[in-house]
């Protein structure tokens, strides 16, 4: 099969062969990969990766132990947790110490003809939901996972900052929920200070930007993975009473449900589709600024 | 009378005016204050600071609109809040944007023979609790609003970096609350995880080492008000979905309940004791490494 291969900092189209299905996890055909942020700052050498790729995608079962699940359109959870430690009995698999993560941590990622997952990881995507659609079910759930850690009230005012792939997710989720996002993108000067304030602008000084934006006692939800040590400005966070909480992947249940009742537009958001071949060309695309979601397709 | 006034950097004697006594407000003389980290960095020129310092007090009434207040023995709530607005409509006068704070911002300060403070913000000390005692009311207040604001459950394991004078209330504080509290020093190898983590080190780095201390979903409860831009691995925050809560000021009633029922030792953190006139030499001695609580007596 040909398979798409990080290595110090190139992006190449290798071949390879097809992955052995381990027990208890489905063999899935590509049908449709997104390119995200995290697949650009793997190209860039984070984590040391090198390998394949991608975790977001819209496949086909061909082989599973349950011949059910054969032809199955579906989407999967990225985390592969070991489903026996105290965080798996929690429910806190995506916490798991011992866990290998979909095309970032020690498991194959998606952009390839085929690749493998647990069979306990996989959504079935519903009819109306289109491969389109359908592929952006891990960033919207990571947008759902705000509304999983932090009790907004209907109608409360959060000031978003960022407007890039995942500020626009998020906020149509939170506008879903029925919030009042007040969108700040970049250089837009920032007034005024609220209760709920979300960071998603990938940017080192978002961090210190959204602490001034944040009233006191309020609650700021920090998105952005920023590598390396970021400046804070601490005695604000302390003075104000200031909480913050990191929020990352989320639940898919949640997000199939938003968008199978297309409370979620992502049509506006795919910049461009390359086909898997074509990886290449779609990373350097995906890397230019503007840009927001790119495709790759079988 | 005479006055402690802070200016440049230098501690000096002055004599000033006593000073007048607004509506509503209480005269009070001072019996024991005791200097706290804060005054230290006022001396050192934070906050633009000019004046007479001082903020952790017992007094004894001298003056009220209500006679029935002279002759009380008090200690005081250190922000004087406008009564009005939003934040303390809903009891949050610790934030109200329009407050003073005694002796940090725009009153002055307990380091005089007189102070004034409003009546609403006294606290009439238990008669089974001495000066020695009282004097520390207001940092084990700020110790007990880490309980206000984050639920830890009795026996819940709380890693506690820090051992300055903050710190060992805070320990004493969650002690009696049932909690487990592992305190980490200074320059002691830090290890392990923990879902509850709070950081009093007074230091940049406090921050950093307390990120990689908390478990995933764990909570930082931040105490140390450090200046200036911290660098802080953003990261870890966003892909462990740490909870961080600043933590400042905290009500009086819970902390002289503890006081009063002899659970917080503070005997043995009181390093030196000087005379009011004598504050110059009491601010030298607080600023030695390795001294805790000084205080200054009339």
């Amino acid at each position: 099969m040909i398979a798409v291969h990080i290595e110090d900092g190139r992006v190449e189209i290798r071949r390879k062969p097809s992955p052995k299905r381990p027990p208890d996890h489905a063999l899935i055909r590509l049908l449709v990969g997104g390119i995200c942020n995290t697949d650009l700052e793997l190209q860039r050498g984070y984590y040391g990766f090198r390998g394949t790729p991608g975790h977001e995608f819209v496949g086909e079962v061909v082989e599973a132990d349950d011949p059910r699940w054969v032809g199955r359109r579906v989407v999967g959870e990225i985390n592969l947790a070991c489903g026996a430690c105290e965080w798996c009995r929690r429910g806190l698999g995506r916490h798991c110490p011992h866990r290998t993560v979909l095309g970032i941590v020690k498991h194959p990622g998606v952009f390839a003809e085929y690749f493998t997952l647990p069979v306990g990881n996989l959504r079935v995507v519903p009819k109306a939901v289109s491969n389109d659609v359908a592929v952006f079910t891990e960033p919207v759930a990571a947008a759902c996972e705000i509304l999983d850690q932090v009790k907004i009230p209907r109608g409360g005012e959060v000031a978003l900052l960022g407007y890039g792939k995942l500020g626009r997710l998020i906020e149509q989720v939170l506008a879903a929920h029925g919030c009042q996002v007040r969108v700040f993108k970049r250089d837009e000067s920032k007034r005024g200070r609220f209760r709920w304030v979300v960071e998603a602008t990938g940017t080192a000084e978002g961090f210190s930007e959204a602490i001034a934006m944040t009233e006191p006692r309020g609650t700021l939800i920090l998105k952005s993975t920023v590598h390396g040590a970021v400046p804070v400005d601490a005695a604000a966070v302390v003075v104000n009473e200031i909480t913050i909480v990191g929020s990352r992947c989320g639940r898919f249940a949640p997000a199939l449900t938003l968008l199978r009742q297309a409370k979620i537009h992502t049509a506006e958001m795919i910049s461009a589709r390359f086909p898997l071949s074509e990886a290449p060309a779609a990373f350097a695309k995906a890397s230019e600024r503007g840009t927001l979601k790119v495709l790759l397709e079988t």
